[in-house]
């Protein structure tokens, strides 16, 4: 029996509220620069300690597996508690959810940008002297304008920033991964795009589209230098992924601020609710909605961007700004609450880690880790102890009492 | 997707150097006899102890499943990265490996060792009445006199410890495993080899060769009651594993004194560097090697050999002695250090155990989990948490930035 099959068959409908809280990025670790402080520790929370005073279990999640590093999707996929290495999600499927475009599934979408062709069509720069945005997206206009359907295929483009954009192909059929239109070096020309199993017949229909799209594109860029070419990469199409309603239940809401966690809680089914744009109205629309969704996912951006940044002090800021809020969503306490991230931003690699986040999940059966405060070092003695984040949704319904007992 | 593919997928290289300090059998337990000490904590290790300060992650390993004592084997698989329950190595080759006969894939080994036979074939003694070595060893020149060759394949016989002594067939198209020339018990006759997998071709050769091999030895041993007969165990080839180099992306070295941890380093593709004896000549090694590898494997045996006496003040020494010459090794500090063991061997035990053994990993993204000590009750504590001995590889890779992202 598959454990997935087994947690389907204990689940029960308890009408209970449950509350994922994602400080992005949030997982950091000590080092002597930050006076072996990270941000969680060195930041005031005074709202979060109370939390953790009425009792909390805590613990420490791996975002994939050992020493991997994910992106904001397999980060992601995870804590809605799917395998993400099972569910894997194209890179044009992520770009376009971030451009927040409505994908469906099987749209095939590109990430592509432009660039520069020399004589006989060979890449001469791969950016296109990096084109500002305002360029990228009148000639993204251009295309839309020009290109709306191949055949009974809907083509939409949208410009991103830079010399970036992406392009969906919206037909019947269709599939991907496709091979890279990409040299990947300059120098050298664009590469004819092939399907990744050669035994797709879908796949195969979708590189013959992706190549008539070249070919009714690069005519209408071709006194657009330097922005006479385009690449396209990581074209793959939305997978089927079981909705997160039937999965577990529940009935989801997504309170985030960017497009592309907005996507990726599409993906898998959750209404977005459009609106708030700071921690303090995500929450105030948390109790505006209470009554209308069992889930709901909260994303916070900026520990990650601090992160990124390796901005430890503005990190730290950012906790206590997302701190400083918390009142407002317990005034309507839901009966599970998880405070986590989706991995670890240290500020002194400024980039995503593998080190696994910390957790903190509240219940009325939680109990108490007898911690005083949420933090890495803390929560290494806690009860959950070490474990995949695709298990924090498994822990979120128990705590919700939506399983029955196993066995007699 | 498979787990191995993706980090492989994910692999970069970076010219990091990683070192690997095994402390064989270093894990312990406290028990009142010990003073509720484990030799890690009685021990003075100053070096260490500085080492931890500067910023560690520590953790516990299960060395194979819980509950699981693995031999060295195992043990070291896992270390290098491999499933020690997938990659199953025989125990003649183990035990070939251990006597320094250098294997090549292909190579079927035999841990096989006299007995005494009585009327009619039956086995009287299965031990011989423990003869000494050098008999032992003489027997061994005899058969190896005697028997260089059968047909196209050759014959090594090489003297172990007591009645010990290991049989290997070097030829083409041979296969193990064989079942075993052993009754397990006196009072019956040695029963005929036969090949483990019926359908096996190679293996059936194989036995068909082990039956020669008997018939040619045992007339020449009639007369050496009361080693005038012997059995064979554990008769299985090398198995082909995936090489070290490939697996990582990282050139190994193997520093080790003992024969059994250079054949376990041999098997996966290391280059043994010969000569040290001490742990301070493995460190001053390490350090004129160190343009000439990217990862160094360390063996230090003493731990383990005191932990199988029950000496708990020898064990407590020998890792005093590893903290003294610590330093010589951080003269050139690797990228990424870990100091483990293969497995546990409590000295109340006097014997290997399935206790996770401590780690502890120490590089510039290690944080640190604010330990003052390297100790087992202090790795309960640490931010690797509890996990499989095989996955300490990947945790290196990462912490060497080895890894790219996951997903956008």
């Amino acid at each position: 029996m598959k454990l997935d099959d087994l947690y389907s068959e204990l689940t029960l409908k308890t009408g209970a509220k449950l509350v994922l809280v994602v400080l992005d990025g949030v997982g950091d670790i000590a080092t002597t620069a930050q006076n072996e402080m990270t941000p969680l520790e060195a930041a005031a929370t005074p709202n979060l300690d109370a939390l953790v005073r009425q009792g909390c279990a805590q613990g420490r999640m791996t975002p994939v597996a050992p020493g991997i590093t994910p992106g904001s999707g397999p980060g992601h996929l995870a804590l809605f508690g799917y395998d993400p290495i099972e569910t894997q999600v194209g890179r044009g499927v992520i770009e376009a959810l971030g451009l927040g475009i409505e994908l469906g599934a099987g749209d095939v979408a590109a990430r592509a940008n432009f660039c520069t062709l020399g004589a006989r069509g060979i890449v001469t720069d791969r950016r296109a002297g990096r084109i500002e945005t305002p360029v990228c997206e009148e000639l993204c206009a251009l295309l839309s304008k020009k290109i709306k359907k191949l055949g009974d295929t809907e083509v939409l483009i949208k410009a991103g920033k830079g010399h970036r954009f992406v392009v969906v192909f919206r037909g019947k059929g269709l599939e991907g991964p496709l091979t890279d239109a990409d040299p990947h070096r300059e120098g050298l020309p664009i590469p004819a795009i092939q399907p990744v199993d050669a035994a797709s017949a879908k796949a195969k229909k979708t590189a013959k589209l992706a190549a008539e799209f070249y070919s009714k594109a690069l005519p209408l860029l071709a006194k657009k230098a330097p922005a006479n070419g385009f690449l396209m990469r990581g074209i793959a199409h939305q997978p089927e992924i079981p909705l997160f309603e039937q999965r577990y239940g529940l009935k989801p809401a997504c309170l985030a601020v960017y497009p592309m966690y907005k996507g990726l809680a599409q993906l898998v089914g959750m209404t977005k609710i459009e609106g708030p744009e700071t921690i303090g109205q995500q929450f105030e629309k948390y109790l505006s909605e209470h009554g209308n969704y069992d889930f709901f996912f909260i994303h916070y951006k900026y520990t990650d961007m601090h992160g990124e940044d390796g901005n430890f002090e503005a990190k730290k800021r950012a906790i206590e700004d997302f701190d400083a809020a918390l009142p407002i969503l317990l005034r309507k306490k839901p009966d599970v609450l998880a405070i986590t991230g989706d991995h670890s931003t240290p500020c002194f690699m400024k980039s995503h880690s593998w080190h696994p986040q910390p957790v903190l999940l509240h219940s009325a059966c939680s109990g108490s880790d007898k911690l005083e405060r949420f933090s890495e070092t803390g929560a290494n003695l806690g009860s959950l102890g070490l474990f995949e984040a695709k298990f924090l949704m498994r822990h979120m319904q128990a705590h919700a009492r939506m399983f029955d007992k196993f066995g007699a």
